[in-house]
C-alpha cells in the first residue's frame, strides 16, 4: 500500500498537511525515473530495489527536499522502522568487551540497509528493564535482539508477555522461557580448545570458567568436562566472578594456588585472558613454553595480548546476520528456527 | 500541556481510541497517589520528577497495563523521543576502541534516564550518510550526537541544514561549520605527558601521532610540539595510518628505523599504545627500562597491556553528560556553549 493513499480516513489530514508543505511522493518518483511503487518500497525500507533505483530515489528526495511524516505513517503501517537491541546485563564493564562492540556494529549495519534503525537499550535495573518494556508494549519498537541474558533474568519472559519478536543471542538458560536464539556453539568449540590444548601437549590442564549464571559459563566448561572426564576436578576449575580483566587475573592467581603445577588452561573469554596473561606473568610463568593459554572469542583484544592469544573464533557477522534474519522472520509473522553456528580455532603464540 | 488533552483537534480521535482499548492516565494517576501532571510529565522524559514518584508512576502503569500512543504523542508533541548518536567514521575498526563502547554506555543511560531513546546510526558510507540525513529530515530524532567527525566530512554541513540540533564530540575541524562541542582538552592533556616524559628523564622523545584529519590527531600532536619546541623535528614524528592496533605497531617500527636511540614515545591513542608496545617488544627494548611509553585515553585496554600503560585520562563519563546536556539545551530552544574537559594522567608502570 503506498503511504500516500491511506485506507484509514484519519490519516488523510497527515496526508493533505504533507501536500501541502512541499513536494509529493510522484514528484520524487518523476525525478527519479522510477514507479511511484519503487519509492514507497524505498520509503518502507527498500526491500527488493535495485542499488541503482534507491540512489535515484535517495537523490530525488534530496533534490526535491521531500520529507516523509513517519510519526503520521506508523499510525498507518503499525511499524516503527526500529528494532531494540537491549542488554540485559547488570555490569557496567559489559562493554569493555570488544566482542559487544563488533555485534552492535554488525546488527546496526545489517539493519540500516534494510531501511531500519537499531535503538541501544540497557536493561541492568529494574527502571532500565520497565522502559524496555513499555516501548515493547507501546509498539515503538518492531523487536527486540535481546544480548547477554543471564538464567533468573525475569526480562525475557516479561518480553515475550509484549507480544513483540524477541530473538536472543546466545543459548538462553535452560531454567528461561522457550524463544529463538542463534549463538554460537559454545560447548563444541571449548571441545575442540580442550583437544587442542592436549595435542600440544599438555599434562596438567586447567580452565578459568566464565559466570555460572551466563550461557558460556555454562556451555563452555560443559565442553571442557566432555573432553577431560574423570580428569575435570574440582581443582583444575575456577570460574570467574564476571566477564572482566580483574575477574580472570584474579581467577588465574586461585587456579596457580589450587593447581601449581597446571601446565596449559583454557580460558573461557579472551578478556579473561588478559587477566589471565597478567596472572601467569607477575607469577614468572613463560607463555607457552611454562603454561599454554587458549581463549575464546577472537576479539580484538586477541591480536593485542603478549604473547597474541590462540583462542576460538566466534562468527560474529554471521551471528548478527542471523539474529537480524530471524528477527525480521518473525516480525512478518513467520516462524523461525534457532541457529547454532560454528567456531575455529585460530592459532596464535600462547598456544 | 498534558498529553490527553491535545490542543490539536486532529489528535483527539488518537486519544479517544487510546481510551477505548484501556486504562486511563487517570487511573495511572489514582493508582500511583499523584497528580495527572506527574503521569505527564513521567510520559514526557521524567524531568522534574521525584525517584518515587517515578517508581510509582512506573509500578501503576505496569499494574493497569497504560499503553502510550507513542505515534499519535509525536503527532502533537512534534517530538520523536530518540536522540541519534552518529558514528562518521569510515573505518570498521572503531569499535574496536574501548573509548567508543563506554561514550556508548554512558549516554545511553543518560538519554534513558531522561526518558529518551539512543538510535545508533552509521554514517561511514555515502548511503548511510544519506540515511541519517533522511531521518534528520523527517523528524524522527530530536536532536544528533555526532562522533569522530573528520575534517573534510560534508555530513555535519549537511545535518546543520536539516535544522535538527547537533552536538560534536571532540573538537571540529578548523575548515568545518562552527557548531557546538564536548571535548577533552587534547592539547593540553598532550602537553601534561609531553612533560612528565621528560620529567622522568627522556633525553631522546619521540611521538605516534594519530590520523591528521581527526581532531585528537591534530591536538595531540600540537600539545607536543608545544612543549618540546625545536627539537619536535620531523624524525620524531610518525603518524599512524589509523586508530588500530595494527597501525600503532607500523608507525613505532618506523619511528625506531627513523629514530632508533629513543627512549621515550608518547603514543596519541591507548589502542596506537598496544600496537606500539609490541614492536618494542619485537625489537627487543624494554619498557619502561629502555623506552618510555605514554598513551592517551585510559581505556579499558590500557590497563590490560604488558606492562600496564601509562596514559592521560579521558573524562568520557562526563564528556557523555555534558553531551546530553548540550544536546538536550539546544533541542529545548535554547542556545549552548561548547564544553572542553580537563584530562588527568594516570600513572602505571609503563613511564
Amino acid at each position: 500500500m503506498p503511504d500516500d493513499a491511506p485506507a484509514h480516513p484519519k490519516s488523510r489530514g497527515a496526508a493533505r498537511r504533507a501536500q501541502r508543505r512541499g513536494p509529493t511522493m510522484e514528484d520524487v518518483a518523476t525525478l527519479a525515473g522510477v514507479s511511484r511503487g519503487t519509492v514507497s518500497r524505498v520509503l518502507n525500507g527498500a526491500n527488493h530495489v535495485s542499488s541503482a533505483s534507491l540512489r535515484a530515489v535517495q537523490e530525488a528526495m534530496r533534490r526535491t527536499g521531500y520529507v516523509v511524516n513517519q510519526n503520521a505513517r506508523s499510525l498507518v503501517t503499525k511499524r516503527s522502522g526500529a528494532v531494540a537491541f537491549v542488554l540485559s546485563e547488570p555490569s557496567d564493564r559489559l562493554f569493555e568487551d570488544p566482542v559487544l562492540g563488533s555485534l552492535l556494529r554488525h546488527c546496526t549495519q545489517l539493519l540500516g540497509a534494510q531501511g531500519r534503525s537499531l535503538m541501544l537499550m540497557l536493561a541492568g535495573t529494574p527502571e532500565e528493564r520497565e522502559r524496555v518494556l513499555v516501548f515493547a508494549r507501546g509498539g515503538h519498537v518492531d523487536g527486540v535482539l535481546l544480548v547477554s541474558m543471564h538464567s533468573g533474568d525475569p526480562l525475557a519472559a516479561d518480553l515475550l508477555g509484549t507480544g513483540v519478536p524477541v530473538v536472543v543471542c546466545g543459548r538462553p538458560p535452560a531454567d528461561g522461557p522457550s524463544m529463538p536464539y542463534v549463538a554460537a556453539d559454545d560447548r563444541g568449540g571449548a571441545r575442540l580448545m580442550t583437544k587442542y590444548l592436549l595435542d600440544q601437549g599438555a599434562k596438567r590442564l586447567a580452565t578459568v570458567a566464565g559466570p555460572g549464571d551466563t550461557p558460556g559459563g555454562v556451555e563452555r566448561l560443559a565442553g571442557f568436562r566432555d573432553v577431560l572426564g574423570r580428569r575435570a576436578t574440582a581443582k583444575v576449575i575456577v570460574r570467574a566472578a564476571s566477564y572482566s580483566i580483574d575477574a580472570g587475573r584474579e581467577a588465574m592467581e586461585q587456579l596457580l594456588h589450587a593447581c601449581p603445577d597446571l601446565d596449559a588452561v583454557f580460558v573461557a573469554s579472551d578478556l579473561l585472558a588478559v587477566g589471565a596473561l597478567q596472572a601467569l606473568s607477575a607469577a614468572g610463568r613463560r607463555v607457552p613454553d611454562d603454561v599454554r593459554v587458549g581463549g575464546f572469542d577472537d576479539s580484538a583484544i586477541a591480536s593485542a595480548t603478549t604473547p597474541p592469544l590462540t583462542t576460538m573464533r566466534q562468527p560474529l557477522s554471521q551471528v548478527a546476520a542471523e539474529l537480524v534474519e530471524v528477527l525480521l522472520q518473525l516480525a512478518g509473522g513467520r516462524t523461525a528456527s534457532s541457529r547454532v553456528l560454528p567456531t575455529t580455532l585460530v592459532r596464535r603464540d600462547s598456544a
